[in-house]
């Protein structure tokens, strides 16, 4: 699958060309186009469910064949309710209000000019991403709402799925007289497509990585254009001094426990020293239940050890760290609020953490102190997510600080530009 | 003035860590406090005058004696006007509303939660920048106010001026009982700093380069954090079919020649084909007058023959992508809206451009297609600047999409993180 230096330049740049032409035509698109492509996607997808999954069984076959462990073959499959959850994602995305061309803030200025932002789209997004295919249609439904021509990139194992997705998105951007080229999917399993793709300000605006952290740090460090990315999810709970000691297990479990592979799990328990006596057994008890295993600082261990069938360990300075993904959780005490925050500035990943407290000044402290995408006040770090924040889709979340922070929806895929209204005034 | 490699990385360690640290405390400073410290300084700098004056004193004789162009040795000057205006520029700058801690949209969602989104600095910014020492104060009055740190790296030629500005800046912080890690001044010409100011994710949050094309164009490719840049300011006029042609001159003339050297001026002047006749010599004879030499396309130049004393060359390929920063203009006629779009967004800088016209829907148009930091409708280019766009202080002009786009103001360096509002809910 290997291309020549030059059938690789060629191919990419005939793909970046395609991509710039379509997004010129794409940020100046009607509402209306839009919203037609994006329902013609979805009656195409139910249209076209069976030989969707004819092709989406040689990826899952050929997965099976290749040993790949199930929980992954799993995420390849186009079964039924996936494939009616993407029909549905794509009229959601119709559904929701077109970011492009609101202006805000027109004010009059001295000068006589007014002057105001209007959100207009970015350009050309890249997105490279692993496994499911499903993502092929967020990414393209997301670009094609927000004015964007969008370059995919998915995982080898998915590549017939893929194309025979992108094939309908094409079809449907067609049917809505708007160009093909805006949603275009790298055809080629070669891997240099993916190191030229980040390398190439003159086609690519910006590149959205989505997979493990390899690929994430790898792209960031490579990418010749910015980069929207997502790293770590070490997520902490605060339970402070005066927590209401029923909530604080009830969001302490939902954020651990509910589900334990994804980022805004929680990874870290801090608890006030005050209050652990109360609270800690309360919730070592709950996760000894379910065989959660607490990697303790020494006070907490020693509070945690009356709790029948604990699964305990030392906490070491690594564990602070750690995005287990997993059934485990880090616990330690601290004295205050002020080491707690500290903590978490240090060794957070800066995505989602949250306090719980009937507190108010602390409360108000943690929201502003802890320098994270998402804070939260008695609620569980599992709802940093796009749908949950009302952003109706997301693209991915970011840990960055610049541009969009946190989950990424349309409007993170857009940006403000200045735009001023005169009637023939002059600088002086 | 070569340091080691050792003494490098301590040097930079020490101020990276110094920087971290007061970032914490600004990021929670009360406005209050900023305020205090903004107004200490305007006051020091106007009872600091002489000792400022003696020790800028140094600089502009080792500027003469090396032989430095005037303009250049102007530039760096601490005049009385120049002090004063610094004095004026921070209390304008404590004058202005507190950007930090604003929440906005904080809205209820169907969970129980309420999420919202609070503005919060960036951290740590470094500046690099060359000449004139008033940045300084700029500098130092923007990051105390939107309580992010800063590091500054100000040209060796203005090094006695901008170390005492600097300690002037740190006694003010010390009189409002802020952090003086909070403004720290690089103390050594060693270049090799730079190198690795711009390489320390765990130090600096984004990296702002003022200066030359060739300082931006390294930095950019040599940084391993965001980078706020400013490259060219090809600003172009558009001239539509129904342009008023009185407003028409005037404007086109103030974009040109009001002050050439600035990102702001008009470089390129496209003109309908249908007022050409009209507007050309109007304009041509304007620009002859000031001797502003006009590199034009073959139909332009036919026009522009007619007029006395007119300075005419032929504009090739290269001149569409010149920023002259001169008394120049490369002048094109276009066949209609389209061709003028088209041609702003394949030559231009993504700066700023202006439509003349009384035509709202080609004002419209142009407003949305043409896909630049600032688009304007019957006004100078030349009013892209912070304070013509009322952010009220200006640390840069970005011609990035992602983050701050155009004149970067207080919010640009200030960023949106989530914040959630709960009452124990879970995921379920």
């Amino acid at each position: 699958m290997r291309m020549s230096i030059t059938e690789l330049e060629t191919y990419v740049t005939g793909i970046g060309q395609a991509a710039r032409a379509a997004a010129a035509a794409l940020a100046k698109a009607t509402t209306a186009a839009k919203n037609a492509a994006l329902l013609a996607l979805a009656r195409r997808l139910r249209e076209q469910r069976v030989a969707l999954q004819q092709a989406n069984a040689l990826d899952v076959s050929a997965a099976q064949t290749a040993g790949l462990a199930e929980p992954m073959v799993e995420r390849l499959k186009l079964s039924d309710q996936v494939v009616e959850q993407m029909a549905q994602g794509c009229e959601q995305v119709a559904a929701l209000p077109d970011p492009v061309g609101e202006i805000t803030h027109l004010r009059p200025r001295p000068s006589g000019i007014s002057v105001g932002q209007m959100r207009v789209p970015l350009g050309v997004f890249a997105m490279i991403y692993e496994s499911r295919p499903n993502v092929t249609i967020d990414a393209a439904s997301l670009a094609i709402k927000s004015g964007n021509a969008c370059v995919l990139r998915g995982g080898s194992e998915a590549l017939h799925s893929n194309l025979a997705l992108c094939k309908l998105v094409q079809a449907a951007l067609d049917e809505a007289q708007l160009p093909t080229g805006a949603v275009q999917l790298i055809s080629t399993t070669d891997r240099a497509v993916v190191g030229r793709l980040i390398a190439m300000p003159e086609f690519i605006d910006v590149i959205i990585p989505r997979g493990g952290k390899g690929l994430i740090e790898r792209i960031s460090v490579e990418a010749k254009v910015p980069v929207i990315k997502h790293l770590d999810g070490n997520c902490h709970v605060y339970v402070d001094a005066s927590a209401d000691i029923e909530l604080a297990v009830r969001v302490t479990n939902n954020a651990k426990t509910q589900k334990t592979g994804v980022c805004n799990a929680a990874e870290s328990l801090l608890v006030h020293t005050n209050i652990a006596p109360l609270f800690l057994p309360r919730i070592g008890a709950v996760f000894a239940a379910q065989g959660v295993e607490m990697r303790c600082d020494e006070p907490s261990k020693t509070v945690l050890r009356t709790v029948p069938d604990a699964k305990l360990a030392d906490a070491t300075e690594a564990d602070w760290y750690e995005e287990y993904l997993a059934s485990t959780i880090s616990i330690k005490q601290v004295p205050d609020l002020d080491a707690a925050i500290a903590h978490i500035n240090r060794y957070g990943s800066h995505h989602t953490d949250a306090i719980l407290t009937e507190h108010q000044p602390s409360a108000m402290r943690f929201l502003r102190e802890v320098d994270s995408s998402s804070v939260m006040i008695n609620a569980s770090t599992r709802f940093a997510d796009g749908f949950e924040f009302g952003l109706g889709a997301e693209i991915g979340i970011s840990t960055d600080k610049l541009h969009a922070r946190g989950p990424v929806g349309l409007e993170g895929l857009t940006s403000m530009k200045w735009v001023v209204l005169g009637h023939g005034e002059v600088r002086s």
